[in-house]
């Protein structure tokens, strides 16, 4: 199976990231931007970066951007830069369009455009910090639905040398411990015999109430 | 126990975003910014905004930040203001600082200056979405460590009404399927008797490779 | 039958002229510029005219803007603003909305955004002075097709006295004289008796490569 | 007859469309504007284009500028400049010079310095669009004069398959319909057993007032 | 007889020093300027002066501008505002109106708009200085044509005490003195007895070569 | 002799046309202006024209500056360029330093550092034009002291054939006709007998009271 | 005896610090500065503090400038303004005019405009901090002369309880040291019995050469 | 011994200054700043001195600063670059860092970055400004502690020809005469016989508060 390609419009803080991750992930990625210093540093990590224009048609075309994969306008703050490049991109043919908005508005307009995904980078990581700040032990989480959540969380030192039989959180606290990472591996499912050690990393399932109190409980 | 009181120096899009979760999740927050538009429009929504230099000792002083538990410095591209503002809030006596950092050279400053956490938002987001452009099926994730992660996954539709013992993951693939999200409810721990339905969530832990290998053998 | 309500946004020289040709034509017009001294000047002249940010959903809510028939965005030269202001008129749900574009990409923009007609007045006029130009007696005209026009011409010395069975413009030159303006008055589908006096305007139509041939023979 | 050659001084929106047509309609042009962007972008489609400053006499001079039929200074918004390229190529001996203004004080300073001819686009478009903002199947019109006009008119439904004569325009609106565009022919002259087709254009002459009454009716 | 009034728009050095002098000179003097900090300071050294735009017809209006003798444009570097506020003055109908000058071409505009005089103010002390410079004694001097002039000149140590007729000027130069400015009266045409004295002021009369002659010689 | 050699610092519209009437007059001329525009224009009408900084000591050393008969500061706007250039002129030992006031206080400055001659061109002119406007057939003057002065005259049509000695100005005015300049000519001290023509100019000297009586008389 | 009274314009880093140095000493002190917020900063720390041009000879009178001793002119960056504040205090009659240059024109400036004292502040710093950098021990010093100075120099540990007759300063390197700062108190003239001990302060005179090789000779 | 070498990051007036003086003194210098026009200015007279951007890591690896002993930041005004250039130098490994500050909170910035030492130009030298301006024979001085002082002083003329032992500053005043400076030589520790004269300088040692009443006595 032939490996994607992306094209990343605009190099900025957000979109350089994105594109160095991408490049980890060992695809080719086409990075644009007008600003001649950003392409400068980028030049030797992604496959090609060139200075240009992304709402000239004709300078997409002639850089092949209709035969990539993926488009993704990471357009820092110009709002009308950002919208016609995505109109651009998918008028070009481009399978999957994604961009970045810096508000409501501007993320309506791309929707209607056509933008397969609309991407709130600042917004998501201001939730995200929010989450991790109030809850001392949480490392990271994912959202499931409104009500259910996966944590990352460590073992505190109340907890050293508890078993789960012990800890029991399904019947406390309504949640379970489906994993613990322990010494660069992992227990997946762990039986109510396992013992948690301070410093191990436990992964709990359950509603987001739930595993609240139990993270509550911990910290009294 | 009294709820935790945090305040956010910095209400641009990162900035605002934290402080309006932080008030979802039933914190108080104090929005502190110099520009008189950026808190006018919070200061309904956060417990108060405030203009002011939060480089300016006495101001911090008067505003009683020294009684916060938490101070976040969310300020976007100003590395003096971010720094001078950290010391303060260092110096004010704040247990925690957390500070957003826009490149390396401007976080390991901060680190220096005793910031306990630097966050650096464009970066993580790039990455993230990066993971999620190359796995269409992937909807969110926690690293766990450089080798394993959990990741939230559709699941496609050619794994529709295949039960788990079919599809043994953990002896095909090396990674374990520990939770299913169906119908608004969550499946912990599932069994080999447990099917899989198109439209399910599922969470897979395992090594990151073997996931990925796993999650191309699903799209083939 | 009610007369319709027009909102113009953007009052700046093509906006204001079309505001106050509506008032002529016995309309009501609400002009909405961010410009305090373009709104200053209008006031007066139109049926309301307020300074305000178009691209604010709020305020475009509480001006009642919903209720009018029919948007025009008129704003000169902010891409981001036209795309974002044409956005809320549409999604604010007046039936007809109008914006005028300042280059092809921007009025593909407004196009896919669902604007309901996309003008281009500097282009326009551009096309219809260069028309004007090279034809030294045509006054205006109006293009029916690609091939077939109405041109508005001074009937020139050559001409004078003689009459329509004379010239017989359909016979030689393929185009028909449906008019004649007079003192006043208008002369509808001449007769081969009319006779044509120099100062009188006439009407012709054909097709439009008859008529430039009319027209240079006529100057010769 | 040899061709006429014009020089546009000012290839902004309405002087580059002007200049186009120019070309289209098989004239020689010259292009200058101070601006390298606009110059390299017409560069291709102009007879010629350069880079010069319309207001330094020797270069006007140098160009040639003094051989050409007609000069149109199509500057945007720069007053000065205007006036004073409009006297240099008045001085130059230009026969016919053209002068876009932006206002009714630059427009009379214009006449006064003996421009032949001075054009208000955004006005002239501004007043246009409205009347077809007005007029919902209009398409476009000529004004004779202050109380005539001829204009293109779309047929409605509800005169599908009507006669002239059963429409009797004349005697029930004091309009007349002297032509009717249709399958890319043109009828010239129509007669009462004509019938209207819904889809055909169209052009009546009339007093204004006649064709709004004839219109109003129309749209009930 | 009633004084004369003027009006002077533009109250930079050139300006405020000659409606100052008007001042002086006894007349009542309007000053017009844009720049309230140049107005206030010469608000109770004028007759009247006001923060007004010289280009607003209503304005000039308002302040009855009409009804002035003489109307002086000393605006400084803007030339679109100087040749617009020209226009308004003329078309005001005040009977005198003089304009000051920053180009030649600025200069022909004012004459073809009928500007009654122009200044070069910069032009003319230019040329002025560099007269006195090159003629040590010269104190100031009136170009009566291309070939005559008089001049004011020191009588310098060599001319002590010589009477006119040993002097002898007309016969051996070709030039007259015509008067001699001595101990704060004038002595008008002098004889060829009176004395020259150092100090004293001479009004000699003549061709500019002989004159030139005269001083080179002098100085010998 | 050897003729004396003038440098000029700032060459906009003042410096350049003092420059270059001394070119007129046969001097040598360097011009200096930071401004490479204003020194292109001059380069090919003075002996040299050079782009450089007047406030740098080895600048003026390196052109030589130091063996100029005579500097001219005519610096437009930049008070301190001029202080520090005046200052290197005189220390260079440039025997005659002039420079260009704008204001009293820059003017006293120039002064104190032993600048030669202090110059307001614009104060100046806005004087000498004052006194043009308030005596329509004055053409020029000399201020010869406070009370007297000498004034180029047109003679007006009410002296025309008018002889001095029925005329008498001295008697009835206390005022003298001194020359006629007449059809290119000139006469000197003319007698009784001779007739004033209109069309004529007459240089007048007398006390500033006299003249302007005598004129006032003329112009009922 | 009367307190003196010092005026300081200019209120930066440099002029607040002498200002408030002087407040210190018990003087009384008006500081000047146009910048508002300068002049806020210090109102509660000088006798008056004022928001003012210093280069308006009305203002520095209304302030009854000319009363003081000592007027400062400690402006940051902008000559012209210092030029012309320095000769307004001159002028002004007050006794001792000081003022900072940043640049050896500007300071030749001020001297040739009678300005007392001129200092080059952060010249001056700049070489007295090279020469604590390169000696680790010095502290401070003067410079008496070309060829002598008295260093303020840390008793290092080899010197520890050495008498001074052991060490013998004046005969084996040509310097002397006269006092020991120790404990709070001074010991002037110290005998050859007295001992150093670290963390002594000596205060040393004598030729530069000579303090350097013995300063040299203890790092050794 | 081999000499130190220094790295200078900011060649502004302070910079520049410190530089030319440690190359006087005899020690190598690299000289860094952004500014191409400051870096020519110095480049023959510094060691080196390259244009470059003393934030980034790379470039300062490239120069071999970590070989540097003292690295000296003397940025201007720019906080941020001034940390970062700091954090920088240390992070290299250069053994002692000094870093100048321009308000409180950037020294502490520094401080707790790590650097070594931090300067405070402007304000050293204001105070030190004030001292010599409130004693006029004050030449200069060096604090020993907050009691004590050296002031070196000019002998006034009122104690001319006098003995020190008539003098007796140390019981009349409490303060020492340690050391005379007179006809380029130096008297050390002088005793009761020695004379002072008008012209010698004195080094007087003491507490603060009796040098001054001892300077006090001497103006009286």
């Amino acid at each position: 199976m032939k490996r994607q390609q992306f094209v990343v419009i605009g190099l900025g803080r957000f979109g350089s990231n994105l594109a160095l991750e991408l490049m980890d992930l060992g695809y080719e990625v086409l990075g644009i931007d007008r600003n001649e210093e950003l392409v400068e540093e980028m030049s030797d990590q992604l496959t090609h970066a060139v200075v240009a224009d992304a709402t000239d048609e004709e300078v997409l075309k002639s850089l092949g951007v209709r035969n990539f994969d993926c488009g993704i306008v990471a357009i820092g703050n110009d709002i009308q830069m950002s919208i016609l490049a995505a109109i651009l991109l998918k008028d070009l043919g481009i399978k999957t369009v994604v961009a970045k908005a810096i508000s409501v508005l501007h993320g309506r307009a791309l929707e209607k455009l056509g933008v397969d995904r609309v991407i709130y980078p600042e917004r998501d990581m201001g939730i995200r910090v929010a989450h991790q700040l109030v809850t001392p032990n949480l490392l990271d989480y994912i959202e499931l639905s409104k009500e259910y959540s996966i944590v990352e969380m460590n073992v505190p030192a109340c907890l050293h040398q508890k078993s789960l039989g012990d800890l029991n959180p399904r019947a406390r606290f309504g949640c379970s411990i489906v994993a613990i990472h322990r010494d660069g591996g992992i227990l997946v499912a762990p039986t109510a015999m396992d013992q948690l050690t301070e410093g191990d990393i436990m992964v709990i399932i359950g509603a987001k109430k739930n595993i609240e109190q139990f993270e509550t409980i911990l910290n009294q």
